[in-house]
């Protein structure tokens, strides 16, 4: 397509006359900068001296209005469109393999009602989580969507791929605390779902966009339910000699429903290798971090009977600080100089199972992966939360 | 269809050659069992001397195969199916409307694996929900569906129409629950949705069976998620003077995660109208029942922490007693001889909203009943709840 000069250029005059010359690039450099996410097949490409994918158009729309005319017109010429938020994600499902247009929504970034009695708050999708989150905490309220990527990731990119948050485990994934949307669809309408969520008339079928990745719409702005800024967090870290038996005081905390906000468990290899990389401490075992939030005299409560467990299944108590720690670094495992980078090639899976099913498929899993690549000596290490 | 006797009976005898000629009726007895459920709308076709919609086979499968090769009959035919379970729906969405076949799925009764470590129960979809949960009850554990009409709708009943119950407040509605389902589509194809759920590799599309009754596919199996037996269930009435207090009172208890698994207000006129009718109990103003249940120390804090909210806002405890006994009789409420039935002519609404619109919404649709029917001297009552 860019080959026929005449055609790219039209098109591109067509879209800048959408949003305006200023909010429109063809620039190499451009193109270059939205050519790489978070995951590591563009940095293995430009390793091997591979071109990398990149978009024809970068365009910044300023409202819904104006991604329906940009839909249009892809529509009319045929050629594809990515929306980018904020190029945080680690699986490349936002790379623009195939060229086209390169929507980037970050000028959708306006917060248009936080509801202090109703505990809602309605943005656009554009907004970085942080910049969200920075509103929300100043009336005392939280989005509890927690994510490693919330400094540079936006509220859309957190619900297109079903993002999950380091507190999930008491407050729900992203996709759990939207009240509505307002999508984009591939025809250029704009849609609009339901005012509120979990009533019974008909199935849920907006819920199809969460997960989709813009695949069957672009969401432009959301409804996320709040909650309280818990008035205490209380962390705690906690060594267990023997994996198993750490997956099974886990199991037990939660379903005897004791609602820690976080509970993560490295196995002995992360334990050895990202805890002392990261907040430096040498401990041989599995480490388990947990935390409980809200009222203090519960949160306290809820602690000390899941350490009973813990205690029961041979954990010992690291304390307060090592959880502490963990919760003031807990993104440095993901951000420079920190983070797994190359020469190392790493590939990350998340894997859900039952609690029957962990441990065998923690093994299985490992196995697969050091067993199945030993001529490059490879490492599994894993941690267990959520 | 019916008037042509010869295709009846062929169609008949197809659908008797799938099931066995022990499992279909045409019997008229049979079809006006199959006209009412729970709704008020048969009843008063009946009262009007109307005749009712009634099926033109009922027919009792004994598997998904049985299921599967019935659609496919239908589908040559081009004639109606309606799945049936307890027929305790209030909406008369299962009714026979266009005739055709009545598909009665409570012979798929089986409960195929409890497993007491991952805490799921996988049973097939026309069991009556109070039989699994007796059987569950057997190891400690429960499904936290407690819906009113548990003691006749089935488990495909409780998730086709998105069922929600008592204690919905702390364990979710009954799709919250489900981990999986086999469904039978209309096309006959026997589908299994994902094992696990809340991945993240594209959207939940399996979602849309969850209310839509059946016509989207016949739920036939479910895997749900189970909960340990509470150790303890704590119930209190409190009444209110004034509803706006009593409303603000549990909006707070709710935003501060005081984790009720029930929160039930009464409003005034149903204070003095169901109340007294169920409990016996009279009393003016707003009742409202509330309760913790789970480990016995976290239940007593959280509900000391929750009646400290109440009596700031003029609520006045009523003891154990009164919470205890609605516990014990809360589906009397919905049974004979104590339900409305007619000459009482009824119609119950679920509405749904945030926070910030309750009290307006109570009113606006109080006001539009009693002041838009005056001339039938019409009484709106409600409760808020879920």
């Amino acid at each position: 397509m860019t080959q026929n000069l005449f055609l790219s250029e039209m098109i591109r005059s067509e879209l800048a006359e959408v949003v305006g010359e200023d909010f429109i690039s063809v620039a190499e450099s451009d193109k270059l900068v939205y050519s790489t996410d978070w995951s590591w097949m563009p940095q293995m490409w430009l390793d091997r001296g591979k071109p990398l994918a990149t978009p024809d158009y970068i365009v910044y729309p300023a409202s819904p209005a104006e991604i329906s005319e940009i839909l249009e017109i892809a529509n009319k010429y045929r050629i594809p469109v990515v929306p980018w938020g904020g190029g945080s994600g680690t699986q490349g499902g936002a790379l623009p393999i195939f060229g086209g247009i390169l929507l980037d929504l970050k000028r959708l970034d306006k917060i248009i009602e936080i509801d202090e009695k109703s505990l809602t708050v309605r943005a656009q999708a554009g907004i970085i989580i942080s910049q969200l989150e920075w509103a929300v905490n100043e009336k005392g309220l939280m989005l509890p969507h927690y994510a490693a990527s919330s400094n540079c990731a936006t509220l859309g990119g957190a619900l297109a791929p079903r993002g999950t948050g380091t507190i999930s485990t008491k407050y729900g994934k992203a996709e759990d605390m939207v009240l509505n949307m307002e999508v984009v669809l591939p025809t250029g309408e704009i849609i609009h779902t339901p005012l509120v969520p979990q009533h019974a008339s008909g199935p849920d079928w907006w819920r199809i966009f969460l997960g989709a990745e813009g695949t069957f719409g672009i969401i432009t702005e959301a409804t996320m339910q709040l909650d309280l800024l818990p008035e205490s967090r209380l962390l705690r870290a906690i060594l267990f000699e023997n994996l198993s038996d750490a997956l099974e005081a886990g199991r037990q905390i939660m379903t005897r429903r004791l609602n820690p906000f976080v509970i993560r468990l490295y196995d002995p290899e992360s334990t050895r290798s990202r805890i002392k990389k990261i907040l430096g401490y040498e401990y041989e075992g599995a480490y388990m971090v947990m935390g409980f939030d809200g009222d203090p005299e519960i949160a306290a409560l809820e602690e000390s009977k899941a350490f009973e467990i813990c205690e029961k299944m041979g954990g010992r108590d690291l304390g307060r600080e090592p959880g502490e720690s963990w919760w003031q670094h807990r993104y440095d495992f993901y951000y420079p100089p920190k983070n797994l980078k190359l020469p190392w090639m790493y590939g990350t899976t998340e894997t859900i199972t039952t609690y029957d099913k962990i441990e065998k498929l923690y093994w299985a899993v490992k196995n697969a992966v050091e067993g199945g690549f030993k001529e490059w000596d490879v490492q599994f290490i894993g941690h267990f939360s959520h």
